[in-house]
């Protein structure tokens, strides 16, 4: 008799996986979890004996069950907002009078090194909060909003805290190479050097498990960002870039290259780019937050990379300057909205391609042997998680096979 | 000595009144309300004597109080919902292919026809308490999904039902001429027949306080909906329009023309039209949701509305055809960010200008006298409520001077 931690019946599970169904749904089903990954998945029919009077079991009369969602690119971890800025903007305000008024990331990097530890750990759980309320439970957290050691450091630690003291499962980027500090003006080869410098120790100190770059015109050129991926490469880290969103400067490539996770927002990626990515298996992780934001008109390539098979992404970017949204399901509405996304295709950019992106071989999908990492929604189909924003269907979230309830 | 039911201290107070500051500021003040209204309001120098140990005290230690939030325009009662439609389009179907498959509006009239009251009443508590969770104290409610006469009464009876069981207040608008019932397929004018006969009998019933037309090339003709104005103005009715979504007809100059409350959408409304609704006092309601939604790219007149001085309120039009997205704070983020407006006009949307589009006077505002609906929010400036998206910063919730906790 096979012993179980809990089991849900008369389940619609979207799996996610490729069972050549759309959404990899398995009607009518059976989910059992044990020690927190899932133990058998499948059809009442086929479920191995287990003891029926000393083992929960939920009955979820239909209702869907989908894999938790995992949001694979965020800047949750800063001090302070940009509503002023935001208001002065549409006031009239050009951007050198928001400059003037210590606007822009400037302002987000003062209040992001003004704050304490736990000031930004106590803001930034209530952004996580938010995020697993509407269902995820894998959250990639970048730095980036300190540009100094100490600074990057205190930002990483704090998402090393979340981590360890909230349900939420974290992954941590390293992203030094987000803006050019003060402190270094105009020499941009002298900030990256120092990024170079500060990559090892970061890294020693367990804080990294990913290497960005914001490669753009007003961030850092292709050969900037090749040093700081040599530097990632040397100490084994995996590596990923903001890339083409305002121009197409050859990014993603240069993370294919690299053989890297993703290329992020992608709005200019020309199609000798998306073969790259395809042949490297780099993941094309989508924006719309982002782009809805910054009313952006220059649509991601979505045909090509279906053309070549690039897995798609889809993630909030959440950060005070560019994407204040802090809502995996509202970025499910814009991504096929905004970039007509299927809700499929939606769907499995917050779930097995989010995972592939962070590198997460153990989650994303729901099969034996995976996390148990899931929520249970009550919609009639996976696509109403897409059409309809607002009403929350969730009605429970398990992660590492523990049911949380509220917030923390 | 002054009676009171309960203060707030320490607050920053949004009155959205004319009181020559941004948001109608008062820094630092004091509300008391007594008997479901506002007994005081100002600075607490000024406060009369008052029961100190008999009155319960809020400190709000400098959070901010705004008036709840009104939702001027939706469709909140409607059966079953188009997540298939949806589906079927992102994947490539045709318009054609969606209404061989009973889609559009036919299959929401069909799924709420054939809806129970008590089916229609329980889907449009949920959209209801996840717009009061996001502090909204009224909201109007549209027929329209009926067509017939006992589907338009069962629609109004079930708002009538949620004024009287759910603590957020109801306004009631027949929208009978939303759309050609499938009985009446090519006789539009025998239906507009049918429609003004509806409207007395439902005013008799007392479940219309005001009467909407869909005034569209795929809706219904100016002259028709002079016909629906006509009886509206008989019986008393106010009146209002769906007008200028897709083309310009002159909807919005003959809801002017009948001194109407609003003339809704709007995108495509020139100069001429725009002076008649600042001449007779229209409100223009932006729905930025469904801008959204429809990928439209011909934005409303913001700036000859500006001009004209013609109030602008925000709405979310939540319906599950054009707009199927349930959350006024998400309408402020778009307003400003898709519409331009400022957070000051877009929180001015949503409280006294939405409460002029539905004809309140007792509401809208925070001042003595008014309804005792108003909400706290964590919050260091009132722009953060359109700036960011996400994150509930509403700490308390009061309608008709009761305090609101959790979901009803
Ligand atoms: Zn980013
Ligand atoms: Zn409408």
């Amino acid at each position: 008799m096979q012993q179980f931690d809990a089991i849900w019946v008369n389940a619609n599970i979207a799996t996610m996986t490729e069972n050549g169904k759309p959404y990899g749904a398995i009607e009518n089903g059976v989910l059992a979890i044990k020690d927190g990954v899932i133990a058998y998945i499948g059809s009442r029919a086929e479920l191995p004996d287990f003891d029926a009077l000393g083992t929960p079991l939920y009955d979820v009369a239909g209702q869907w069950l989908l894999p938790g969602f995992i949001d694979c690119h965020t800047h949750l971890i800063f001090g302070g907002n940009r509503a002023n800025e935001f208001e002065m903007r549409l006031n009239g305000a050009s951007y050198q009078d928001i400059a003037a008024a210590g606007g822009g990331i400037k302002s987000t990097v003062t209040a992001t090194r003004q704050a304490s530890d736990e000031q930004l750990f106590v803001a930034a759980k209530k952004r996580l909060n938010t995020l697993m309320s509407q269902g995820v439970t894998t959250v990639e957290i970048k730095s980036g909003y300190g540009l100094d050691f100490a600074s990057e450091k205190k930002i990483l630690q704090v998402a090393a805290q979340l981590d360890q003291y909230h349900p939420v499962s974290i992954q941590k980027t390293f992203l030094g190479a987000h803006a050019l500090p003060v402190e270094f003006a105009s020499d941009a080869e002298g900030y990256i050097d120092t990024v170079c410098e500060m990559l090892p120790l970061l890294k020693q100190a367990g804080l990294v498990d990913a290497v960005d770059v914001f490669c753009e015109g007003i961030g850092f050129s292709t050969h900037q960002c090749r040093k700081v991926f040599q530097q990632a490469q040397v100490l084994g880290l995996p590596v990923k870039a903001h890339a083409e969103q305002l121009s197409n400067l050859g990014g993603s490539a240069l993370v294919a290259e690299f053989s890297g996770l993703s290329a992020d927002h992608i709005e200019f990626l020309d199609e000798a780019g998306v073969v790259t990515m395809a042949a490297a298996g780099t993941v094309a992780v989508l924006l719309p937050g982002a782009f809805y934001f910054l009313r952006e008109s220059q649509l991601p390539p979505i045909d090509l990379l279906r053309k070549y098979k690039v897995p798609m992404a889809v993630a909030t970017d959440l950060n005070p300057g560019t994407s204040p949204l802090c809502s995996l399901p509202l970025m499910l509405n814009m991504a096929c909205t905004l970039f007509r996304l299927t809700p499929e295709e939606a769907l499995l950019g917050v779930t097995r391609h989010a995972a592939k992106a962070l590198g997460l071989t153990d989650r994303g999908t729901l099969a034996t042997g995976q996390k148990a990492d899931f929520a249970c929604y009550d919609v009639m189909q996976p696509a109403e998680l897409c059409y309809q924003f607002g009403v929350n269907s969730l009605k429970q979230l398990i992660i590492n096979g523990k049911d949380i309830k509220g917030d923390f």
